[in-house]
Parts: C-alpha cells; structure tokens; sequence
C-alpha cells in the first residue's frame, strides 16, 4: 500500500477528526499536514477556536507523520504531547504541518506547527512522542 | 456572583465543549470537575477515546479550575498544557480531576487527572499553564 | 539485590549529580526522594537556584522511581520532561519527591514536586516518560 | 547597551553555567547559541551527558533568546519547559540552538535544539515558556 493511501485509511477511520471537520491536505514520508475550518460547534467562551480542537489536530497530524515513517503492519498511539497556544485564533481555518524529528523502531518525536490560513500566524506548537503499536 | 455560577457560565459559553458532550459534575475554589461520556464521534482509529477528546476535556476542567481563583473581572485562557496518555480509553465515561497547584496573579499552573469511570484507571495526565485575561 | 541497593548503586554512578551534590534520601517501590542544598554553584542570574538544576534533581529522582519497578536486568533512560517553575527557589536545601504513575514493560510515567525543605512551598513540578532498557 | 553585552552579562551572572562549564557562542536578536564541552563531571550513569545538564543548557539558551528581545529594564525567569531526549549524547561537544517563536510583552515562547557538534544529530529538543519581570 502507499504511504498517502495508507495515511488517508487511518485519517477516515477517526471518528472524532469527523467530529470537528478535519480534513487531509498532503501526506509525504515524515510530513503530514491537516486543515480545519473554524465554526460554532469549535469555539472556547469568547468565539476563539478551543484549545482542545486545536490540539486534536495537532495530534491527529503529528500521530500520522509518525505513522508515515513505521512499517505496515504498525499502527500509533499518541504516548505525550505539548502544545503551547501562542496566538488567539480568529482563523476562518488553520493548517497543522506535523514533521517526524527523529523515527525510532519504538518511538517517534514529532513538531506540529498550527498556522492560521489567512494571517500566516503561528497559532499553536506541538511537540509529541509517539509509538508504534502491532496492528492485531 | 458565587463561584459555582461563573464557573457554569463559563463552562456554557464553550461551543467546543458541547460539541463534544462534556458535563460540568463539581465546582469549588480550585478545583473543577468535569465528565464526558464515549460516544462514536469521539474515537481515534481503533475505536478509543481520541487523546484529543481527553485533552479537550482536561483544558477545560483546568481552565476552569484557575477561573475558579480568579477575580471576577478576569477570564482564562490556555499558555500551554502537557498530556500524558496512560491507559487507552475504553470506559464508558471519564472525569477530568483539576486542581490548581499555584494561583498567581498573572499565571496559574494546574494539574488535571483524567480517570475512568468505571475501572478508576488514570487515562490520562495533564500538567499545564493558564493565564488570566481582562473581561472587555 | 533488594531495591534500595540497586537505586543506590545507579545513583551513584551518575557523575552529574555528584556535580551538584544530590543526596538520596529515601527509596521504596514507585517512590524515590532526593535532596539538594543551596550553593553558590547552583545559582542563575537572581541568585536563586537554576532550573536546570531543580530539572536535575527531578528527572533523576523521577528515573530512580522509575528504575525500582522495573526488572533487574533493565537500566532506565529519561524519554522526556516537562518541568512548571512554580516559585523561585530561595530554599538553603530542596526534595525532589518522585513517585510513578504508571509503570508499563517499556514506559513508565512519573510525576515529581520539588518542594522547598524550609518553607514547604512548592518549587517545581515535573511531568515525565520513562523508558526501560536492557543492561548490557 | 547592545544586545550581545546585555546577554553576556546575563549568561555570567549564573553561577549554574560556570559550573557545567557552558560557553556563549552567537548572540542575535531572538537567537542564541550556548555550548557545552562532555567532561565526566556531567555524566548519567551509562556515561552519556546527563539531561539534565542538557536542559540546563538549553533552558539557558532560551531564555537568553527571550531576553534579547525584551525592554532593558526586563530579566527573565523560566515558566516551563519540556524537553523530548532523542539521541544518547555520545558527543565530544553539544550546541543548544534556541530562537524565539513569539515575543509578547509578558510571555515568550522558544524552541531549542541541540545538537552534537561531531555527528551534527539532534540530541534533544525544548519547547519552553519564559516570562520577563523587571528588575529591581
């Protein structure tokens, strides 16, 4: 199986990147990125996208970019993240470009930068560690 | 206003958090507890609770917690938050446990443990930063 | 060996925390406290003691906690850690109080507080991963 | 005063760095380089660069980035940081590389990398949070 097709069948079977209206932009070996579109069903108490959404996406994308990187028969769980919220999101969308910083047989350290589509503004830094797991 | 009835206030005005179906369970000073119960919309690929879900439900209940400290002027956001996931989620509802560990008068650092509701199992541990911001 | 051996034994053979002059001052299973006292080699640029020493002594209690539920023929090395600087450090000594979340076959997850011995304020707070690997 | 005196001054006001023996190396707006010879005074108990002689270095690093871009009445204090350990530090020298992602005026956010001088591989990598406080 390719890499995009392999990337895109995991991305489908999440319910909750339905939930939120994530979508798949680009799959390369160690790189994935995510799009989101900002509505109501997204927002925190003063109309900004939630924390939370933004780090699904964050995790979803850094999650995939490791998974990229395994062997087939693997499939990723998320062991740790870190997000720092740098800017108040008032995006119409945000883009999370996740990369692999270092691939291990066990684990991968990924980096997610959110980036607002319309101001180019960081929003959000993730760094993970992620693990690869036996598919049964 | 007491404490109880901003924190609900608060709590209501997220759309993220009713997107996802969290519940406000407990408020006193310093500590908030939130609960979410598993639903398909919620799943990552194998058909747990996505760490994001769990995420969103810890930022919130720690958010609330350094909201629960603060002056009735201010509101909170999120600088930052670190998770751990320690079990996967196959409960079929989970808390999110927050306590303020150190209220400052700028920033407050909680500590947030996400537990099952029917093992007792810690699903997840968030260690994290808020800020208090002027209410316009 | 019984555990207090093996624990000592590794910390010992750490040159870094001769350097700072650590001390270990308490071993059970899941539970590990190590002490530091104040010098003039420890400060930043207020005087007070630097964080990477407080995250010093916390990664290195938190491994050792680690270290005591794992099996014997396994070593132990840091995967990552997140360390909230809670208040300046102005203590004549401090503990670093490690205990384990959750110890699995390969990670193990920690929390540590640093706690001031004087004042009993919390100084820092350490969220971390471990990883068991086998001696050679 | 230029930026480089003012970090300079800083980077010698910390009685912790001369005691690892960390050296200053490049100084610009947002960016510092502070390095680190391996002597056994900093060793983990396999013989490789303790982390937390590594977080100290990087942690430095980065708040000196914060504190070249801040007001000359400001000092700097560490929030938090989280620090992924990718590689064994096997390394003659290290470099700790960090940059400024977003300077506000009570928050900055940095990313530092550190790298082996001789093998040029990411030996660990700090997201961290700095907050500037005036000096008295």
């Amino acid at each position: 199986m390719n890499v995009e097709t392999r990337i895109q069948d995991e991305f489908e079977s999440n319910g909750f990147l339905k939930t939120i209206g994530a979508k798949l932009v680009k799959v390369e070996p160690g790189k994935v990125i995510l799009s989101l579109e900002m509505t109501d069903n997204l927002t925190q108490q003063l109309g900004y996208m939630h924390a939370g959404a933004i780090a699904t996406l964050a995790d979803a994308a850094s999650g995939l970019a490791a998974l990229s990187m395994m062997p087939e028969d693997k499939t990723v769980l998320s062991v740790e993240f870190k997000q720092n919220n740098i800017n108040a999101c008032k995006e119409a969308s945000i883009y999370a470009i996740a990369s692999v910083i270092k691939s291990g047989r066990t684990l991968t350290v990924t980096n997610a930068d959110v980036i607002g589509a319309d101001s180019e503004k960081m929003i959000a830094k993730m760094q993970a560690t992620m693990i690869a797991i036996d598919k049964k």
